[in-house]
């Protein structure tokens, strides 16, 4: 905990120095964190901060503190006792994005250990753990020790974050979500690199996803946030690189739970698409420089196997059987393409959204997902079409959900005569 | 109630929209007063809302239209059925401001209905509620019936605004109070003009303090916070005049509860102090002339006693001794000149501030008062002084408050050559 004299502030001095463009003190942003943590500053007292940074934003040194406290709420992880070094990875969330899958794996049989503390989906994006679960068997959360013991003897673990981990951060972010303060940048910053920095890893690469299907819809956007990010890594003495990648268009091609994980397996045994292959390796080769391991291409380890065995390893490790046969949804449907021509666009949100509605997301925390829902898309930007090829496969376990997820595609694609690609990694912010 | 589907609009999708600047809808405004007051909007909420108003801002209809949202969240008063026209002031509170004391019983001596619902104090301005409990037997609450009853016999009541009145700005006021959120012009306004507008009265004069010891402390905001009120009540079809008056300087030579009762009936008995007489002969004009009377000088009543005559009346009815000796304080302390020459500052919140620390206001609005705590200063600025004489005098039950105080008017005052006095009303606003 900070060294902070119990109600050296009040809320409402705090609130006001904000309101009117001040710069919090060190002592004013220890104390109202942890004031908010246990009670003594009200959730309506914090929304109006909240509003007020939102509005008035922070300065680096504001946000470093911000996010110390944030971290001194709980406890943090020490990966120290460990025979390799470790690295992370931490994407802002994008449509069909299930490179940590690959990645993990990935970059463990490469020598570096990654201790991939994930999160469920909420909204339009999905969520990591919620992929791994279409897995028979697995779980999602492990202990500590178990935590440790997995890390050294497979040397990756993907799993739930556990509640002793930044829980001013728990208890902000469910503030934010019902008041219209999400979308602060020092508050999205303190909130991903508190969790991260408390979970004790030694290098950690960002992929601050920017476009239609991104949290972040402008690149101007999409780098200060990854700016703030990488300094806020930096002086806590963490290696952290953020890449700023392409969200306009969904990554592979599907968006959903079990589909995804088809797909991982597919790149981890040297196939998949050409996309999630690129951003696997290029995520892959920063974990490893950030760690300090240079002498290993992963391209490698992906053709020789290495990085499929650990996956194996690992889903075993937490329960999982990698030879099951996946889920699959009871009722598909086609979408064919009207007329032939070249796909000039596919848009990641309308993509998204379909999948989500479909089932393989959900609307509140506490709801359940489809294993088996999604949307498979046969071409991607570029690919040429002929009248009447399958454009897209729509999967769920109801039938009912076709409709609405169709208006969701509806309009989010379009056939026309060329399409001029676009990097896939925008930017590198070190 | 406003015409409104009921959960027409979520919270975020209103928070966000005033967050980015946007002017809210009709529907917006109807449905978020309305579903806060009902609860379906939770606190947190409301409070990231009021910030971003703060910050942001509303424009002329959006304020009109949630006064009106404030309005309809209650009953509102009707007085129609009295034989004499209406005229209400309401003052944006200042140190030793009294003026409702003599004023309303004026007002009502020369033709005019004065409901003058008030509130109590909270902080360093005084409440005329405190006030008028000076006077032994007096009782503030009143059913909508005595209230009527009173007006139409002795033409003047000053009694406690009772719960059915805007309920949505009791709750949003408490709420603003603790969230550094009550400084927002569109909302002080909409809270006090949703109150004058319910309560029913024809006509309404405003009086804007402005100076050190008043909410305004720049000319340039009491003027915006005047205008947005002269234009909500005309909206509302309420003759609403407004003066800006000089708060730098407290009013009359006493500030405390009984103290202050006794400089009223003193002004009622065609004496007392200049600034108060003339600031009560000001509005006094301005209410009659708003009531549509303009055949009488309520200085001719002031002089004739008939003001004085309504006065006791008014006490009566509401079960006061006008008669009886005032509540005095169980200990005094005086401060004396420390040199000759003119009283070249006296500031108002100085003042105030020691009042308050003397017993006269409380800090939480369930504390009491002490009925005969305050200060009487024994010169104005402008007059001469000669070393050793009296300056102030404190009153106390407690003789430990006079330390405080004492540091409150340290700094507060001073004496020097000359003094050059500004006009007590800056600007007047219709």
């Amino acid at each position: 905990m900070p060294e902070t004299t119990p109600d050296a502030h009040d809320a409402v001095e705090v609130i006001t120095a904000k309101r009117d463009r001040h710069a919090l003190s060190d002592s004013q942003i220890d104390w109202a964190v942890d004031a908010y943590t246990r009670g003594a500053v009200a959730d309506e007292q914090m929304a109006a901060l909240a509003m007020a940074i939102l509005l008035n934003g922070m300065d680096r040194r504001e946000i470093a503190r911000w996010t110390a406290a944030m971290i001194a709420s709980g406890e943090r992880m020490d990966f120290s006792s460990l025979s390799r070094p470790t690295a992370d990875k931490h994407s802002t969330g994008g449509v069909g994005d299930k490179i940590t899958l690959p990645l993990a794996p990935l970059v463990a049989a490469c020598g570096v250990a990654v201790p991939q503390l994930s999160g469920r989906g909420l909204g339009h994006t999905g969520g990591t753990l919620d992929k791994l679960e279409s897995v028979p068997g697995w779980r999602a959360s492990l202990s500590n020790e178990e935590m440790l013991a997995q890390l050294e003897s497979v040397g990756a673990v993907i799993c739930a974050a556990g509640d002793g981990l930044a829980p001013a951060d728990k208890k902000l972010y469910a503030l934010r979500d019902v008041t219209g303060t999400v979308e602060a940048i020092p508050l999205i910053a303190s909130s991903i690199m508190s969790k991260k920095i408390a979970e004790g890893t030694g290098a950690l690469v960002l992929d601050v996803k920017v476009g239609t299907g991104a949290f972040m819809k402008s690149v101007a956007d999409a780098r200060e946030l990854a700016s703030t990010m990488v300094a806020l890594g930096q002086d806590a003495g963490v290696h952290t690189v953020a890449l700023l990648t392409d969200m306009a268009v969904p990554l592979g091609r599907t968006a959903g739970n079990a589909l995804e994980v088809t797909e991982s397996v597919e790149v981890l045994a040297g196939g998949g698409p050409a996309d999630v292959v690129e951003l696997t390796l290029a995520l892959a080769r920063e974990m490893l420089a950030g760690a300090g391991v240079t002498d290993v291409d992963p391209a490698d380890r992906l053709a020789d196997g290495s990085a499929m065995d650990v996956w194996r390893r690992m889903i075993r490790a937490q329960g999982g059987d990698p030879e099951a046969p996946l889920p699959t949804a009871r009722e598909t449907h086609v979408v064919t393409a009207p007329a032939s021509g070249v796909l000039d666009r596919l848009d990641a949100m309308a993509v998204g959204l379909a999948a989500w509605r479909l089932g393989a997301g959900r609307a509140r925390k506490e709801d359940p997902v489809q294993a088996g829902a999604g949307v498979e898309w046969h071409a991607r930007p570029g690919d040429r079409l002929t009248e009447g090829q399958p454009l897209f496969t729509l999967h769920s376990d109801d039938e009912h959900r076709f409709g609405r997820a169709l208006e969701s595609l509806d309009g989010g694609w379009s056939i026309g005569a060329s399409y001029e690609p676009g990097p896939l990694v925008i930017d590198r912010i070190a």
